[in-house]
């Protein structure tokens, strides 16, 4: 049985115990989430990681971006950065690689990765029918389920599927003006293999089918956004929104038959319209856990998209969003280094962690109070601990240390606000 | 006369004209603005820089500060980071300096800055009875005032005066429970004269000397906010908003004076906060230019606060905040170096940028969308030239380029959604 099975069943698992604790929420009050949609679990049955929760009321979550792809193929690195996310604090990573040999990729990080795994498969489906066929276009609809089925057998914990992406919208995008049609990767195959084949996606037409595997591994769904807007010019535009009541339906019937789903959405928003996005995908999907990429709340922050995509995730998380997907600073300019991991999993905890002080999650809280507290004993140890990358700031302060009293820094030396405050009021 | 008296008596000067083409509005709205205290123009009579515009339907404005500490004094690198701020688009610069040679300093920064130039005479003033007295506390009500009429003789756009540390806040302070009692250094630098003398804070009792100087030069005056919340634990309690009111009331004989104010706001405040907090600003103060610090949306950013100003940042100029002060990366930890002034200035440009396209700026719309444009026609030049930081992009693309194909990038290469999707459905 899946988890909303057994939960739907009042069977409490470990799996739940541990989870609802690490909430801080009762069991039974998870259950309850699991069983309407609204939370899910992310774990494979095969793996044996811990748990993530992510939904309603749980801790904003985000995830890292990892991978190769055809122009660069280096799996020592993309081991490194699944170590670098998961070290600054990254609940999820997803293998996105589309170059080099993938399943030893996936294999690979599912053997090193200690947090739940995501993968988008149809980029595995598209690599191996160019491989096979000479084109995307060739692929079969076995294909797609055969990699999928691979995929969790192989005990990735959730996936992307990019069902919302119908003939019926493929056809209205034809006829109209969008600036960037698809900036979706999986989204974009699909629409391919939709025009050259006249056929409708199979991730929609054959939904049953991915309903099978996901039960057999208890594998979340996680619905693809693959009409997400690319620009602040298309966004919330109507095939977005069509897409997100079409995966709003199929997500209801993937609940009802026991599967776990979480919602994609966008993408390139201005900062006005986050709060309307969020509620209208809570609504619309009954508050299922939200998943957004960013959202990023300009086009022009090539080289800073992380602090757009902070401003953005920081803004969704506060109205509901669940679950951040990072943006490092190589997003539009290329396959992103190291260094652009950590600083997009650093971001996006800052945006995720403003968001739960903001939505008044008590651990949050407890994190910023102690902070104030040891500025105001001069803590300097304490501060450094409590902070995203001790590392950075035990450097920074060093290389610029006060020169007469370590109590306070070289920014204001002798004219410490905090020191003369208390030294006058209290 | 001040602009605003010329402004009252329907002059419309060049000054305004040239204010109001780069805003995109009539000379005489804005001319409005200034008479009713909701837009300024900040330029020293005795300077002779472009003019800035700040206020209600303007482009948000962003500042960097520089300037020396005991602990740092090198004139030089001050300068260079002058320069750093101008070129990654800071509309304003305030000298914050409190050591070294301070008049020098300020000479300098005023020979070489294109921009406005703000300053907080009250350092100099407590660095001065330092070396005079032996303390702060010793300083005298003449010397605060010479100090002040130094910078406007000396050429300074606008200054911070912390008006609304009375009495009455210290008092208050000392029987409360503030986790940070103060974290402005100008205001800790008060409250301690304040304490130590049991005499009105004179920036208060002698507003009208204040008035008097900042009429002969046009100074602009930013009523600073020595009671902002040092924490998110200290956000939006009583003595903020007790000295938000004291400064409203004193803006408004300003402004019936024909002098110019600015009203300075927090700090560290929750996300779910900013809102209020612009709202509460823009009614107790009738709509006056408002110039927050951030804000902040949680204390535990250290080596990132560039990130978390601009998360608060974007917010708060969304709700109406015309003027962002950067934070840079070193906030909270030492005095910045210069690629901390880089970054912090072009995470608040971001910041700034995304309130715009928010409110629906037609000038920030215009470059999002050549962006899009450019994106949808794989012209990176274009792209480049369009951020941020060109020469940053540039570098990483170069680092990590695309193998076969020069239209796309490294991250996708072959799979690139635009070119897939644009070949599918155009």
């Amino acid at each position: 049985m899946t988890r909303i099975q057994l939960a739907k069943k009042g069977i409490i698992t470990e799996e739940m115990k541990q989870v609802a604790m690490e909430e801080d929420i009762s069991p039974d009050a998870l259950a309850e989430l699991i069983v309407s949609g609204k939370a899910v679990i992310t774990r494979n049955k095969e793996r044996n990681i811990k748990p993530l929760g992510i939904g309603k009321g749980l801790r904003t979550k985000i995830n890292a971006n990892i991978g190769t792809s055809k122009d660069k193929t280096d799996i020592k690195e993309e081991l490194e950065k699944l170590q670098i996310s998961v070290k600054y604090g990254a609940d999820a990573v997803m293998d996105l690689s589309t170059g080099g040999p993938l399943k030893e990729m996936r294999k690979s990080i599912i053997e090193h990765s200690p947090v739940s795994l995501g993968t988008v498969p149809i980029y595995e489906v598209a690599v191996r029918a160019i491989e096979k066929y000479g084109s995307i276009v060739k692929m079969t609809v076995d294909d797609i389920f055969e990699v999928i089925e691979q995929h969790a057998m192989d005990g990735v914990d959730f996936i992307t599927v990019h069902c919302g992406v119908t003939m019926k919208i493929v056809e209205m995008l034809k006829k109209g003006h969008r600036v960037l049609p698809i900036v979706s990767r999986g989204g974009s195959i699909l629409a391919d293999w939709i025009c050259r084949n006249e056929r409708e996606n199979p991730l929609y037409e054959y939904f049953d089918r991915l309903i099978d595997i996901a039960k057999k591994y208890d594998l979340t769904l996680s619905l693809g956004d693959g009409m997400r807007p690319g620009c602040l010019a298309d966004a919330t535009d109507k095939y977005q929104i069509l897409e997100l009541i079409t995966i709003g339906k199929l997500k209801d019937i993937a609940v009802s038959e026991g599967v776990q789903c979480i919602i994609e959405g966008p993408g390139h928003l201005p900062l006005n319209h986050v709060e309307t996005n969020i509620k209208l995908q809570k609504h619309i999907c009954k508050e299922s856990p939200f998943y957004v990429l960013g959202p990023l709340v300009t086009d022009c922050a090539m080289g800073y998209d992380h602090i757009a995509a902070a401003i953005g995730g920081a803004i969704a998380g506060y109205y509901g969003a669940d679950f951040l997907c990072y943006v490092t600073p190589s997003e539009h300019i290329r396959l992103p280094d190291k260094e652009d991991v950590k600083e997009g999993v650093i971001a996006s905890k800052i945006a995720a962690h403003a968001a739960d002080l903001a939505k008044g999650n008590p651990k949050a809280w407890e994190r910023d109070k102690k902070m104030a507290d040891c500025r105001r004993n001069f803590d300097w140890q304490g501060q450094i601990s409590l902070c995203f990358n001790p590392d950075k700031v035990k450097a920074m302060r060093e290389e610029r240390p006060p020169v007469k009293d370590e109590q306070v820094c070289s920014m204001c030396g002798e004219f410490c606000a905090i020191k003369i405050s208390r030294q006058a009021v209290e």
